[in-house]
């Protein structure tokens, strides 16, 4: 970029102490947009409630007749795909959670400046497409190789940067079937929607939503790490602007509650009657499968179990109950999950400069009322 | 709502001057949310891009078959309606730009502190659904009647005032066919999605989005002018907080822009190279048929026509477009539209208290540089 650039592309930065979201966060919320917290009820989200996070504009792609996907770099023999190429080869169908790496940021003190989410940069999906391997297999891929590197054909400038949007896997990874690694031309049965990869995106069962690159129209085998700016700049855990930071990858464990009762418009405060009321969520971790959840009615100063309902789809979330007897009064209602590689969410923020990874427990304010009629 | 409620639900209130967002306002805009304006390029808005704004929890509906429509009140003989009855009337498509009557709001100073609105509460889609005339006929509605009122399956809490979601139209309005209102089964030709009123809502084409109920349940026929909540204390244009306001109808004409080149991450500032810049974008107006659009690339200074797209249909927004010879430098490049009832957008705000309406022209930052290579 040029000198005339200006002041186009501020540095990252950390909110002031009272400083509340501005103009650029508030224009990234109103166009990127998280799960409605009631749609948890949903096994597969409903298109147009799950997460969405762009980075730069949403590509035209007006008909996917024309869309290539090559397969090159450290390969015997490179690809140059169509869509119909790609359906010749054996197709996998996946239940997966996706979830933003800045979930939860806007709630960390101090907040990093970017995408402003609170809890919701989530959604569940059944995603259909080749396994990555056996691309990589079908172009020979050199054994010795390091990285995969995939770009998207979303284009813009950050911190200073231009690019299209790229991020790498390591090739053990990639060539590998656990987690199954597809090149998605299908979301619930149906073509990718523009705003989720038309034609075509990259699903990574387990890892955060950088991993799952969109619009994908390059797949390289690189025998040096790749370090483009989703991968070495953004996208690292870092505690100091100059440390390397380790990179984000898997999923940390979440339960999220689905909202009891009903809110008040403006503050979403929840409104539910005396006596027992059933609480719901779901609840998903990328690191291993969950082990247990646990809900708290008095913000984390005691603890009951939740029933988890049994693991059918490895890498899609689980759904969980249990019922609180509700007495009238306020109540910070909240859920945290366990895995079984031996992580708990944390009740306190593990910050970091990106906002990454957040998964502190998060609570929905309650009031349980007494005196008015049901609805 | 009992006195347990304590501070549940606080009053309307503005924005002190250097009040940012709060997390209030950020509560409703990660589960909200808008058009992403590349989108302004699809003559109707895919699935998963349409502007949704829920004034509580979107409802759940699992199946749609055990649905009912009561057509009731000053009738002569009510109705009670599944969805297959409504599919045994006439049906009609119309193609309908909705828009939420909040959009704008965020940018008004001072800021009326509710959904943060920018610009992008816009939608296109095809609805079709039986004309609200033949359901009224059906029943027998008393044609001395005054108002139609609405009621929705959402229920929540709204500056204190606990309620379903209703709305009402003056009775000549619902019985007349223009514009003709829908009682819809189904968008772009599918059923209904979630957010979008599954299984049933009303649309009036030209009006703001707070006319078109979503999860429709009952059409009540009154004698006297109806005084809920949506209609006498929300949703009028109010310049101090004890006046009654005239209310919120019809959409005031709007140009949007479809930001050309490729954005900044965090400041969505966009980039074009150095040359003629084709500049697209859509404009509307529930009022009357848009009658012209200006292009403005210097902020307001000096406007230049664009070339305005056939009106094919009435209610839906139209295509418009120019050239821009773009020269190295920054540039602040607007649209605004005018309507053939002698609306034009504004320069400056028309301010009210609860930030509707407000169709202000608003600028998008361009950088354009003349030293990049092209991506």
């Amino acid at each position: 970029m040029g000198q005339r650039t200006g002041d186009l592309s501020a540095p990252a930065r950390l909110a002031a102490p009272d400083e509340e979201i501005g103009a650029d966060e508030l224009a990234l919320a109103t166009r990127n947009h998280g799960l409605p917290l009631e749609a948890l009820r949903y096994d597969v989200t409903p298109p147009g409630l799950h997460y969405v996070l762009t980075h730069y504009d949403i590509p035209y792609v007006p008909g996917a007749g024309a869309w290539r996907l090559t397969v090159d770099g450290h390969v015997r023999a490179p690809l140059d795909l169509s869509l119909a190429d790609l359906l010749s080869f054996p197709q996998v169908t996946t239940r997966v959670t996706l979830e933003c790496a800045g979930n939860g940021r806007a709630l960390l003190r101090p907040r990093p400046v970017s995408q402003p989410w609170l809890v919701e940069a989530v959604g569940t999906a059944d995603w259909t497409g080749v396994p990555l391997r056996l691309l990589l297999a079908e172009a020979g891929a050199d054994p010795a190789a390091v990285d995969v590197v995939f770009t998207g054909a979303d284009h813009g400038v950050e911190r200073g940067v231009e690019q299209d949007y790229q991020r790498a896997l390591p090739l053990a990874l990639a060539l590998g079937g656990d987690p199954e690694v597809l090149v998605a031309t299908a979301m619930n049965g149906a073509p990718l929607p523009p705003q989720h990869g038309r034609p075509l995106r990259l699903i990574v069962p387990g890892w955060y939503g950088m991993a799952q690159v969109k619009w994908l129209r390059s797949v390289t085998v690189s025998d040096v790490p790749f370090t483009g700016f989703q991968q070495s700049v953004a996208y690292r855990m870092r505690r100091t602007a100059d440390e390397e930071g380790e990179p984000v990858t898997r999923i940390a464990p979440r339960a999220l509650l689905m909202p009891p009762g009903f809110p008040d418009f403006m503050s979403r405060t929840r409104v539910v009657r005396e006596g027992p009321v059933r609480l719901f969520g779901r609840a998903w971790s990328g690191q291993a499968p969950v082990s247990s959840v646990e809900v708290s009615t008095d913000r984390g100063a005691s603890w009951m179990p939740a029933v988890l309902e049994p693991e059918v789809h490895r890498w899609a979330w689980r759904g969980w109950h249990c019922t609180w007897a509700a007495a009238p009064g306020q109540h910070a209602v909240g859920a945290r999950a366990s895995d079984s590689a031996g992580c708990t969410q944390p009740l306190e923020q593990r910050w970091n400069r990106g906002g990454f990874a957040n998964n502190a427990v998060r609570y929905v304010r309650v009031v349980c009322v007494d005196d008015a009629p049901s609805p």
